[in-house]
C-alpha cells in the first residue's frame, strides 16, 4: 500500500515553485519525459533564437558576425552560465568540443602535472566513453601509464579510497553513476586523493543542472560535463570543461589549436597557449551549438540549485514508493539507493525484462531508457515534470506490466540506440 | 588597359553552367561575398531543414530520434556526401569534431604506423592552427617524435620533396596554400614520400567543394577538411576526416570514444574499435551541425566539380587582370600564382595598407579578408557568385583608392578576428 493518490500529486504540484518553469518547454503532447537525463527537452525559447543565429547572423551578417555577433565569445559566455551551476570560479569554464574529448584533454593535462608516478584510476562502474578515453590514454603515452579499474565494494567510495596511493597520479570519476544514481562525496575523495597527491578529474555528465555540485568548495581540480542531458542543449550540444585556477597556467594541452593559442589571429608559427582555462579550446567554435546551449541555459538564470535537488529527491522517493507498492510481485528491483540524499537524479530498477518493459513503456509516452545489460533508468528532470507526472508515469508501468502487453515480440527487437 | 567590360561579364554570366546555383544560396541585398573560403553562406534549404530538426526531431522525437530520425548514422551519411566531392572511395569519410581535433587523430594514427621514425614534416606557410597541433603531438610524444617546418623555396613542392627522408614518419601539408591559394601537386608528393616509406595527411580545408581532389588516385593515405568554407555547413560547421581504405583497420585512435567503439550500446568496459573509418569518431555525433552539412551538401549532388574548377579559374584570371589594369600604381603585388591551373580557388595581393583597405571594401558591402600580415585575400566560390560580382568588386575597390577613403582611421582600428 501507499499514501499516494493523483490529488496529493497535484496538491504537491500547485505548491511547487519549480512549477513555472515548465512553461519554459516543449513537452510533446501525450508525453511524459523520464529521459532529461539522456537528452534533455526542447526549451520554448530555442527555435527562435536557432532562426536568429541561422538567418541573421549567419545568413545575413556572414564572416562579420565573428566579431559583430560575438561568436568568438560564445565558448567563454556559455562557460560562464555552466560555472554558476556548478560552483566554479568566474573564467574556470568554456564550453567545446564533446565530453569525451575534453575528457582527454584533461585526464591528459592532469597526468603530465604528475610525471612521476602512473597510475590512472576509474572505476569499472564508469560511463564506457570515459573508461574508453583513458585507454586510449595509456596506450599512447606507453608503458609508464596504466589505467586500473576499480569495482565498487558497497554503497560508499570505501573501493577508491582504498586504492589510492602514492603512485596515483589521476583518478577520473563519473560524480553520478549513470547506472544506479549513486554518487560519490566529492569533497572527501578529492580530499584523499590530495593527500596521497593525486589529481581529480570529475565527470559532471549526471550532475550539471541536476544537483548542487561545487567545484571551488570540494576543491576540484578539473571536470568534463555534457550539455545535452540536464542542461537541454540539444543532441550532440557541446561539452563543457572546467580547470581550477591554480592548475589553469600550469597545464599543457594536448589538443593544442588555434583556439587556444594565446594570439590567435597573429597567425604565427609557433604555438603560444592562452592564458587561463582558454588554453583548452582548440578548434573552431561550434557556433549553433553554443548559441542554442546559451538560450536553454537562460532557464537556469533564476534557479536555485536547492530547489532543483529537493524536488528531484521527491520526486525519486515517490517514484520508489508507488512502483515498490503498486508493481510488488513483477521482479523489479531497485539499484538506485533509497535514500534520497544519496541519489543522482533519477532512480533504476534492474529487471530481466527490463528492454521489453522499456519499449512498451515509450510507446504508451512514458519515455524512460534501458541501459544493459538488465536496468530499467528513469530520469527526474524538476524544471519540467510535475508530480501528476511521476503518478501517471507508475500508472502507465502498471497497466503495462498487469496486462502482460510487454510480451509482445515487437518490444524485445533492438534498436541500434536505446 | 583591360578588355573586360560590365557586359562581357554579363555574357559570361548567361553562358555559366553554374549560373542557376545561385537559387540556392542566400546573399545578403547589397553584398558581394568573396569570402566564402573562410565561411560558405547560407544554402536557401537550410533554415527549414533546421527548423525540422529543432522542433520535430528534437522536439516532439527526443531521444526516440536517435533511432527514428537516423541521427546515428548522420557522421557517415554526410561522410558520403564529401566522399563524392574528394574522389573518396564509399565508406572513408566521416564528419565530425573540428579540423584540429582531426588533424590531431589523424597525424598520431598516421605517426602509429611509422614507430621507427621520429620526423614529422610540414611547412612554416602551413595554418597555424596545423601547426600547432603538430607541436602539441611533439610535446606529448615526447623526444621521439619531432617536428620538422620547411619553408617553401619556389612555386613547386621542391622543399617538401627534399626533406623527404628515411626518418620521416608524417607530412602533414595543407592542399592549397591559405595565404597565397598555392597548392601542392598531391599525387607527386604522396608518391615521394611513399618512396621513402613516409605516410601523408592532406589538410583539404581550402580544397573540398573548391577544386576536384581525388583521395584514391592520388594515393592519399589522410586526409581532414573543413565545413564550413565551401561547403557551406555554416559557422563552426562540424569537420571531416578521410582514411585510405589499406589503414583503416590498421589504425589505433588516440581519441577513443564511445561513438568509434565496435559495439557502443553493449556499454563494455573495454575499448574495442570499430571497424572501418567509424573508429574515428570520438563522442556524441553533433546532431544539430550535421543535419546543416547534410543539406548544405545536397547543393553539390549533381554538380561538376570540372566545372567549379572551370569557372573558379576564369573568376580569378578576371580578378587579377582588372586588379593589375585599374589599381595599378597602388603598390598592390600579385602573391597567388598567375595562371589559374597552379591556384586555387583565391587571389591575394599584398599590400602594406591591406587592412585598412579590406575593412573599407567590407563597409562597402564588398567581403572579402585580411590575413597577417599584409595579406588582402579575395576567395571565388563559383556556386554562388557571377562574373558581373567580379567586375563590381573590381569596381568598388577602385572606388577605395581613387578617393583615399580607405585612410580614414577607423579603418585601421583592429578586430579580434578580421
Amino acid at each position: 500500500m501507499t499514501h499516494w493518490t493523483i490529488d496529493k500529486a497535484r496538491k504537491l504540484d500547485a505548491h511547487d515553485p519549480l512549477a513555472p518553469k515548465r512553461a519554459f518547454f516543449e513537452i510533446p503532447e501525450g508525453v511524459i519525459y523520464l529521459d532529461g537525463n539522456s537528452l534533455g527537452v526542447l526549451p520554448t525559447s530555442v527555435p527562435d533564437r536557432v532562426q536568429r543565429v541561422v538567418q541573421d547572423e549567419w545568413g545575413k551578417g556572414l564572416i562579420r558576425s565573428w566579431n559583430d555577433a560575438n561568436w568568438m565569445s560564445l565558448p567563454s559566455c556559455v562557460g560562464a552560465r555552466i560555472a554558476r551551476l556548478i560552483g566554479a570560479a568566474p573564467g574556470s569554464v568554456v564550453a567545446a568540443d564533446s565530453t569525451s574529448v575534453n575528457l582527454f584533454k584533461m585526464v591528459v593535462a592532469a597526468r603530465r602535472l604528475r610525471p612521476g608516478r602512473s597510475k590512472i584510476l576509474t572505476e569499472t562502474g564508469n560511463f564506457p566513453t570515459d573508461i574508453y578515453v583513458l585507454q586510449g590514454i595509456s596506450d599512447l603515452l606507453g608503458a609508464g601509464t596504466t589505467v586500473e579499474k576499480l569495482t565498487r565494494s558497497g554503497p560508499g567510495s570505501e573501493h577508491v579510497l582504498d586504492a589510492l596511493d602514492q603512485d596515483t597520479a589521476v583518478l577520473c570519476l563519473t560524480h553520478v553513476d549513470f547506472r544506479t544514481g549513486t554518487f560519490h562525496d566529492m569533497a572527501a575523495v578529492t580530499a584523499k586523493a590530495h593527500e596521497v597527491g593525486a589529481l581529480v578529474v570529475w565527470d559532471l555528465a549526471h550532475s550539471a543542472g541536476a544537483l548542487p555540485v561545487d567545484m571551488t568548495a570540494t576543491g576540484a581540480d578539473f571536470a568534463v560535463g555534457c550539455g545535452y542531458k540536464y542542461l537541454n542543449g540539444g543532441p550532440g550540444a557541446p561539452a563543457f570543461l572546467y580547470v581550477a585556477p591554480q592548475h589553469q597556467n600550469q597545464i599543457q594541452p594536448p589538443l593544442s589549436g588555434w583556439m587556444g593559442h594565446a594570439k590567435p589571429f597573429d597567425f604565427g608559427e609557433d604555438y603560444t597557449p592562452a592564458p587561463g582555462v582558454a588554453r583548452n579550446l582548440c578548434g573552431t567554435p561550434v557556433v549553433l551549438g553554443l548559441s542554442i546551449l546559451d538560450e536553454a541555459l537562460k532557464v537556469f538564470g533564476d534557479v536555485d540549485m536547492l530547489d532543483v535537488r529537493a524536488k528531484s529527491m521527491a520526486m525519486g522517493d515517490m517514484f520508489i514508493e508507488l512502483v515498490e507498492a503498486r508493481l510488488a510481485g513483477h521482479g523489479f528491483t531497485l539499484v538506485s539507493p533509497r535514500e534520497g540524499r544519496l541519489r543522482g537524479s533519477q532512480v533504476s530498477f534492474a529487471s530481466a525484462d527490463g528492454y521489453a518493459i522499456v519499449q512498451a513503456l515509450i510507446e504508451r509516452g512514458v519515455i524512460g531508457d534501458f541501459r544493459a545489460p538488465n536496468i530499467m533508468r528513469f530520469g527526474f528532470t524538476p524544471l519540467y515534470l510535475s508530480y501528476e507526472d511521476i503518478y501517471r508515469a507508475v500508472e502507465a508501468l502498471e497497466g503495462i506490466m498487469d496486462s502482460g502487453v510487454w510480451r509482445d515480440e515487437k518490444y524485445s527487437h533492438r534498436n541500434a540506440v536505446t
